[in-house]
């Protein structure tokens, strides 16, 4: 069994630094504060005997060597960046959780025959870069390293340059290393566990996801003196695009889910009749033939919008992944390891995206998930029981422990 | 008669200062381009004779003397600062049509009785500072300058600490100088005088402004994992606000309009439910019942939207001014003088606020448009004619020298 209260020491010393406004956190990707979280999971990794590996994406590898030295490594992790105003747990949890098992396999003096590796990856939330979990998508060849190095932030700054700025742009080719599986584990940032009273969710598959980001063109004017028939108010154009975006989700539920957390107006000046609007829009679903009908609806219904106000409307695909099934084996291990430590359980299906969702497609994948509380997440309040972290953690380390052999 | 010319050239000069993207201005309010415009101004000013003013709102009066040394002054302008992409005559037509009739009456020697104040009130558009039409109305009596020091900029800048910070705070108490009367130039920012086939807008009234803010607080949580039935959803409250409050102003059409063109969507990261949305609602209307009417339907809508929704809401007044008739003997002598010169006119109600509305409360005013193309304004493209600036100039330049007394 993991140690509890070294894991939940490690939580609250990570969430020091990058301290949001309101107890959380907010340390996005390729920020100082998250070159400061890094070096701190670095000494850490590195005062626990591993290894530290760094490709040219950022993502860290911190390896616990395997009796084996022919044995393909059993990677753990998730990723360290939050949301403008995150939470403590999301991803820092799944990654401290990798560091736990290393140092509590380093206190009981457990080898396994495969090596163990504790990883970060940059860039998982996709708030400052979208699309999300960018460098685990480069990583299992999703994307180009080129075509990732190019995008922007709201400042223009490319991911590139940041990265570089930072201190954190390794030699290491991305993705040249082969695993043997991931495991991740994460809280579940929704209801389900905590409603059903679970301690761990053993996750099967996840829902797909798509990010159309749209571009509503009226015309600036004056608010006074621009008679009502002359106007092309593009937030008017916005607004009732979300009114669809939330009818479409619903015709769906409960398979689909869909909102705009995103949303620009300019120039947003009050006595200044929106000339553009740029907003993006969410959609998810386990089923990918739901999310096809919404994007679809959604660019059908957003065009007839335009034309009947007579703007100009574009569509973007800014982000997307497929539903995806996990590998059977993994997730047998996670269920095997939480029904032999007694912990209770059920099957999930991720609502979030995740590392995993992509390095799935090059390792037999699986994850583990923990309740948090009222479900919440991407939110300063998001909060966890040190007893969900022990016992996510405990069904963790059982089963890469498990996979990698002793 | 004018130099249209020499007009031409001074605002081709001052739009150098601040340059859009597109073709037109930014050159907001207490920034270093404003403070930059006010030198040119100054320099302009002192050239042509003038002793310059300066109050401690940074307002400007650059005076030419009159022949009696105890005549109040007759005061002309309009404001230097303009929208993040505004264009390159609102306001600055006024104030340098205000030079410009100095420099005429320099070239032709006359003199008279009144002195003649050319003038450039800080603040007019209200986009950086909310309130619109901030400085002329302290002057005006309308605000204390100690709240108009407190109002804050995105940034958390307070207007007092900006004014100061780019030099152009003066020593002289506001709103202690009287005038014998105010005349305004300013061009439509609507369509009326275009189609019409006028030369000269003879503004009779001025229509009334509410603006209210409006802050929609939801619950932020992750657009992936949160279910339909426990989203606290602020954007899509703000987007069905906004669906209202064209209801609202089309229930008045044509004495009535309303839009947002202010709206900030927190934390506006993709993947987060907006937990909160801030957005001001502009309605103006000739009639004083009309705007108040909007303004008690719109938190009545609102409040119902909210509780639906399961959602807080608050509003709050941040700028408003009642509907202005201007005064009668000011508003003949621009008719006077348009009829005297040739130019077709039509009387006309201005859409917009403008610095003479406040003025009107303390001094007789009146005010003069010429046309824009298409009507547009708070935009880069707002363009006009240089012979319907000359025109503009020229109707002003005889009513101010006719109130002046030569
Ligand atoms: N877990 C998580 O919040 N990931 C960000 C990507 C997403 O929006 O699902
Ligand atoms: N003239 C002008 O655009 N003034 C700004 C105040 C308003 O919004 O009417």
């Amino acid at each position: 069994k993991i140690n509890p209260d070294r894991l939940w020491d490690s939580l609250m010393e990570m969430a020091k630094i990058g301290p949001g406004v309101a107890g959380g956190n907010n340390r996005q990707t390729l920020t100082d504060e998250d070159g400061e979280g890094r070096a701190l999971f670095q000494r850490w990794c590195e005062e626990a005997g591993c290894s530290m590996g760094l490709d040219q994406m950022g993502n860290m590898f911190a390896r616990r060597e395997g009796t084996d030295p022919d044995a393909l490594p059993v990677y753990v992790g998730s990723h360290l960046d939050t949301q403008p105003t995150g939470g403590k747990y999301d991803g820092v949890l799944g990654v401290l959780a990798g560091l736990e098992i290393i140092r509590t396999l380093n206190d009981l003096g457990v080898k396994t025959k495969h090596p163990i590796v504790a990883t970060n990856f940059t860039n998982e939330e996709g708030t400052r870069y979208a699309p999300a979990m960018l460098s685990s998508g480069v990583f299992a060849g999703i994307h180009t390293q080129d075509w990732a190095y190019d995008r922007v932030d709201a400042e223009g700054k490319t991911f590139g340059d940041e990265l570089k700025r930072i201190g954190w742009r390794g030699e290491e080719e991305v993705g040249a290393r082969k695993m043997h599986a991931f495991f991740e584990l994460h809280i579940e940032q929704g209801p389900i566990l905590e409603a059903e009273g679970k301690d761990i969710g053993v996750v099967t598959h996840g829902q797909g996801l798509s990010w159309t980001q749209v571009t509503v063109t009226g015309k600036d004017s004056h608010t006074g003196s621009t008679p009502m028939p002359l106007r092309k108010n593009a937030g008017l154009g916005m607004a009732r695009i979300l009114e669809k975006v939330e009818e479409i989700a619903w015709s769906h539920a409960p398979h689909a889910v869909g909102a705009a957390g995103h949303i620009d107006v300019y120039p947003n000046s009050r006595n200044v009749i929106p000339g553009k609007v740029v907003f993006t829009v969410d959609f998810r679903s386990p089923e990918l033939a739901v999310i096809e009908d919404m994007e679809a609806r959604l660019r059908f219904e957003g065009q007839k919008i335009a034309d009947d106000m007579g703007m100009e409307i574009a569509f973007e695909k800014v982000g997307g992944f497929d539903p995806v099934a996990f590998d059977e084996s993994c997730v047998s291990a996670v269920r095997d390891a939480a029904e032999r430590l007694g912990y209770s359980h059920m099957n999930l299906i991720s609502g979030a995206g995740h590392d995993a969702c992509w390095i799935n497609r090059v390792a037999p994948t699986a994850m583990v998930m923990c309740p948090c509380v009222d479900g919440l997440s991407h939110n300063e309040a998001e909060e966890i029981s040190k007893e969900w972290a022990q016992a996510g953690t405990d069904v963790l380390m059982h089963a890469v422990v498990e996979t990698a052999e002793v």
